[in-house]
């Protein structure tokens, strides 16, 4: 059976490491929980904002498996699995289809730059024709500001046209409207779901026939997101708007996986939470402090999440 | 025992791949025997134009396994062992220093994008650490244009005052001869050794008190880039530099990892080693017999590569 297409807000989970690097599966499963309880209808475990790119595949695998075992339905789970090696790629999507997740987002192989689109088509190919199931959905994963490799529109449209059941949508982390505007025209009334890559286009997004974001903030502020989400068509909807996309720059004047984590550390009373692994560092000691009172002034909290 | 610290030219072995685009361990011991013992000193396995970063960690312990059976001395070896995830980047290092390997060519974590230099400097310090082994000789690979994130002078500085005896070198790609220039200046005394990136910087690189060259076009080419290497004091290391950074010009006009699989392919009569795996595309055959005409109007060969 094919779980229901996601749509709504989801979470790039931020991922928790004990004091030696390890991650840590009690925090994470406890994270995931809270995020579903208050506003996440998904979860894209393994994105950039949850440090993927710092994990091992097996790390990644054994992660999922704590998740789904935990309790986490597998029909919330949209993980990330595109890896640099075509071979890592497969192994992780097959992987998720076979717990039963919902989708998985897929990053292009970022190490080499100015690859072609018939490279990066042949990689999506093999991928969809090496898992081989019917269950599979695939959401593109364009974020160009890191990983500089991106998914054309020329792209897209030929892997639509191959694969049109196993392509379900993208991420558009580009920052740029204007692309994502240009996806949504192009390919939304194909089946072709469009989530925008940060609550700040969220309103906008479904305006023009996008389903939802998936968002680092999403980490912190879910209950507020999601209202927007389900109220866009209100009269409030552009002041849900304004104050979703206020507590996001006050996040982002930071490293964001940075912020994050210092926010949950801190509204769940836990400082353990906010270890990185390198190559990424923590806040200083100033920037948690200015961080979590300008929230503070703002009356931000995360109700529940020390729980 | 620790091996003798290599010096003078390296390959970064293109890895050959069979149709089902798996690796393809005989032609590949065959080429590294064929380097070896057509002027190549040392082998950068896995390094940016052998693909690796398109195989898995264990498809890179597995090839690296069979050439030291193979009879390839683990001595003459300095396999790429840096990877975005800091698990990996350790388990691979590990391996290739138990496996007896002369060093090991380390990328630093690339996915994220403006990393500071402290979490580098932890990235690098503990996979030290969790290796901790005195046989380690790590080399630092400072490839910018393709990695996007570099290793400072700064960063060098800091990790060789704290590891003096793992930090062993340098492999510079930047293209950018006054880096190689201020890294010879602040540390070439220091036992440091640093590798040109192409053989286009090989006798400026010697003269200024660098070690040899890891180059793409050793691939190839790897008897003239050694003469050159043994002859950079005679009256004729300009000429010979000259005519080794001719054939790299013919070479480079194409995308390079697909250029030199043809370029063997041709040479070895064996047109599957123009295979590549996806996101890299194979030449055209416009663009391949363009490439050969050129190499044979300048009467290049390769000689015995079909033996």
């Amino acid at each position: 059976m094919t779980p229901a297409r996601l749509a709504g807000v989801l979470a790039p989970v931020v991922t928790p490491f004990a004091a030696d690097l390890s991650p840590d599966p009690v925090r994470y499963l406890r994270h995931c929980k809270w995020l579903l309880a208050n506003g996440c209808s998904g979860l894209a475990a393994f994105g950039t904002n949850s440090e993927a790119n710092s994990l091992s595949v097996d790390e990644r695998m054994v992660l999922l498996e704590q998740l789904v075992q935990g309790g986490v339905p597998a029909s919330s789970l949209m993980p990330g699995t595109g890896m640099c090696a075509l071979t890592d790629s497969v192994r992780l999507t097959r992987h998720a289809v076979a717990l039963g997740c919902a989708g998985v987002l897929m990053l292009p192989p970022f190490y080499y730059k100015g690859v072609s689109d018939e490279g990066l088509y042949r990689n999506y190919a093999e991928v969809i024709e090496r898992v081989g199931d019917s269950r599979l959905r695939l959401y593109l994963y364009h974020i160009p500001p890191v990983a500089q490799v991106g998914i054309s529109l020329a792209l897209i449209e030929r892997l639509l046209k191959r694969y049109p059941v196993a392509v379900a949508g993208i991420k558009d982390s580009s920052g740029d409207w204007n692309n994502t505007q240009a996806v949504l025209e192009a390919y939304a009334n194909q089946d072709f779901d469009v989530f925008a890559g940060s609550e700040v286009f969220l309103l906008q997004n479904l305006r023009a026939g996008g389903v939802g974001c998936i968002t680092a903030n999403a980490n912190v502020n879910p209950a507020a997101i999601d209202r927007l989400y389900r109220g866009w068509r209100t009269r409030d909807a552009e002041r849900m708007q304004a104050e979703v996309s206020a507590i996001r720059s006050v996040l982002q004047q930071y490293p964001m996986i940075a912020a994050l984590k210092a926010a949950i550390a801190h509204y769940a009373r836990d400082p353990g939470w906010a270890t990185l692994r390198p190559p990424l560092v923590e806040l200083t000691t100033g920037q948690y402090s200015a961080l979590t009172n300008e929230l503070a002034s703002r009356g931000f909290d995360m109700r529940g999440l020390g729980a």
